[in-house]
């Protein structure tokens, strides 16, 4: 994919539907700083393409290093699956996130993820400066993760090291979430939506385990009723 | 009560008290993010529709999964006592929360309740983690809980366990709260407003003891203290 | 001061003075919940009535049991020194604060003080349910303290003991704040301006010195170095 | 510079470059509560006036005891290098912070720096009463500050101690951030907004270093991959 492709020359209906996730990404953004999860420019949301229910090879994303105030649909950016940002799309100006490879190389190997959200949540990034996994000691935790928050490995930026640890700490898990080593959390889901609902949720459950296990011992809830729990709350939970 | 009642066939004046109870629960939901209690769609609150003074079978909820700028007026649920959604109750679209069968049992089951909350408030679901119940070191837990606030079984959603649990820990306690094991908080009050200020209270001291004991050694406050407390502002507090 | 007094019949500049303490003390209410010192309806500001440089037998304070969104110039209650509220005063359908007495008794027994503030902001109440001082570890409570914050005794409310309270312990401190055994903090002020700051600098002083404590040892400042913070700031800070 | 500075005298070109910066240093000031820095009146801002991109002798701070809600253009006050304020500009009545003199003693003596930021915010202020450095833990501790938060000395108000003790302890340190013992940190950039960011930057690194150690011991990241993660921020991230 290293030639130049130009938003302009796209077919009619991929650029609505470039139009409609700009919309949705920039929205979402408005959720970070709500929850609490962000500070100053840090943390970025991004989501895949879909045409006629079909993932498409762009994803959208926010451009790097603007504060959460100025974040609209005209500046969410809009990469190829490599990271690439288009040609000719509007804002032309703005380099996306800097953990856009991250974000591109997690599309291109998880499949039925279509939307992936970063933090530096306190919390969540506390248990990754320890690098320890969060134990499963909530209901809601088995609801969202199905069992323990995993902990991906130490990875600089620049390359696809973040991405892969991302991809491989979360293969075969049910928990939406990878809490980063010393850097923070990544999560993903169906579409950016489910992905920023598993990082306010991440940040929660951080939160309310360090504060249980400061006051004592904690009880784990057993796997086998984690099961349940995270069985039904996928199937059932919400309007069907 | 497995027939269907259908909310347009009902008695004018029960239509009427239904509509009032769902403004007043709308309302009351505002109050959840206000003061910190919730997070995304976590959380509920419910009251039961009282008519000329006297409780009817029926009662108002948070439908599921919804978010709390969503929900208002028109979206909230109404339920028989045995949690069945009543038909053709606008919206008809939304299905109720799905902790209605523990508000559900609760109404059921104890009398002089009118308003159930139940919320995941980060320092009393601590508590639970811990399955630890909160001691009475503050004159405002002596107010308002009149002792500790004790702790409920670890119960599955799913069927009557989680309304049993609280039913049994609140029967005979002061505490209009309690603190399910692993799971959060429910509490309960002569209406909806009473149980979310009780949910409000108990999060509030469920974080000021927390950093009082990480601190060093709490001093309790004598039982007798406590009672003196607790009569004095159930009986003299507020506008009379 | 058995006999009833009625707000209609005070001399008009009186009556001018009495308007606008109301005015000042609905306003400065709304700081409390700003800066996170109250839940639900909890908190109290009152300020002395002053006419002409001179304080009078009056003072205004918060109605009992009023939600801080319904708090505002109407609603703010007018009291004789001896916590009695005046008869006829707009609204006469709202009794005072159950604190008033407290707040009283600080009028008549400390000269100098014009504005009275009750909180159970979290981390200063924390202290309280530890009966514990917080000692002297910042520059910004050698400012404004002039040293550690005290304790005062355990009371009950109903009588004169918590205002006795907390005037034999701020009598003789350079501290305008007091944290009464397992209650909460009271502040003076010269008027409840004053006393609403000092609040609020208890608190964050409070959570700053638990925070820096559970991390390991704090160093004190030295009680010469914490005299001259006080005495410059005191004298010097601010606009003269 | 003891002769006394008339803004009304000074060329037109410098007057709307004062003018600009009175507008900058007063919207960022809006930056300290919205991030939950600063509580009351304490915290201030400052911008050194540049012209033609040539820093000049003059810079633009917030005026003394006044609270965040009534801060604007207009009452920010202009000073020289020196930390004497200038005489008739507008508003004449206003004395600047009571921290102008460490600001000033910064800009003489650090070359770049055009931007100061003092606060108290709580975690900062916590490992400043600990006097003990901020360890690098977080990949955006190496981002933003190039290693760990260094403290500086005791230094009491009313000379310049606090800025020479500013000045020293930066010097030669990668970090934009120093803890004053027992009293806060102070901040230095390439203009005020840079310091700003450093300011928040440094209360979120505070915090959630300090709640990663209270959850057991952290993982420490190597000074080579700081130093490489620092370098790639400091020159590739945001928008150029």
């Amino acid at each position: 994919m290293s030639e130049k492709i130009v938003l302009a020359e796209l077919d009619a209906d991929l650029q609505a539907a470039v139009a409609a996730t700009r919309q949705k990404v920039a929205d979402l953004h408005a959720e970070l700083p709500r929850w609490g999860l962000v500070v100053w420019t840090a943390g970025n949301v991004s989501e895949r393409v879909v045409l006629d229910g079909v993932p498409t090879a762009l994803f959208v994303i926010k451009p790097s290093g603007v504060s959460y105030d100025e974040l609209g649909t005209d500046n969410m950016v809009v990469c190829t699956l490599d990271g690439e940002k288009i040609v000719d799309g509007t804002p032309d100006s703005l380099a996306p996130s800097s953990d856009t490879a991250a974000h591109a190389y997690v599309y291109r190997n998880m499949e039925g993820v279509g939307g992936v959200v970063h933090t530096h949540s306190t919390y969540a990034t506390a248990w990754a400066a320890r690098r320890e996994p969060i134990p499963c000691a909530l209901t809601m935790m088995g609801d969202e993760f199905g069992g323990e928050i995993p902990v991906g490995p130490f990875a600089l930026i620049g390359d696809d090291s973040i991405g892969r640890g991302i991809v491989e700490t979360l293969r075969g898990s049910t928990s939406p979430a990878v809490l980063m080593a010393n850097h923070g959390p990544f999560t993903v889901g169906k579409d950016a939506r489910a992905a920023v609902k598993a990082a306010v949720m991440c940040e929660e459950v951080a939160r309310t385990v360090h504060i249980a296990r400061q006051g004592g011992e904690i009880h784990l809830i057993p796997q086998d009723l984690v099961d349940r729990l995270n069985d039904r709350y996928q199937n059932v939970y919400g309007q069907h």
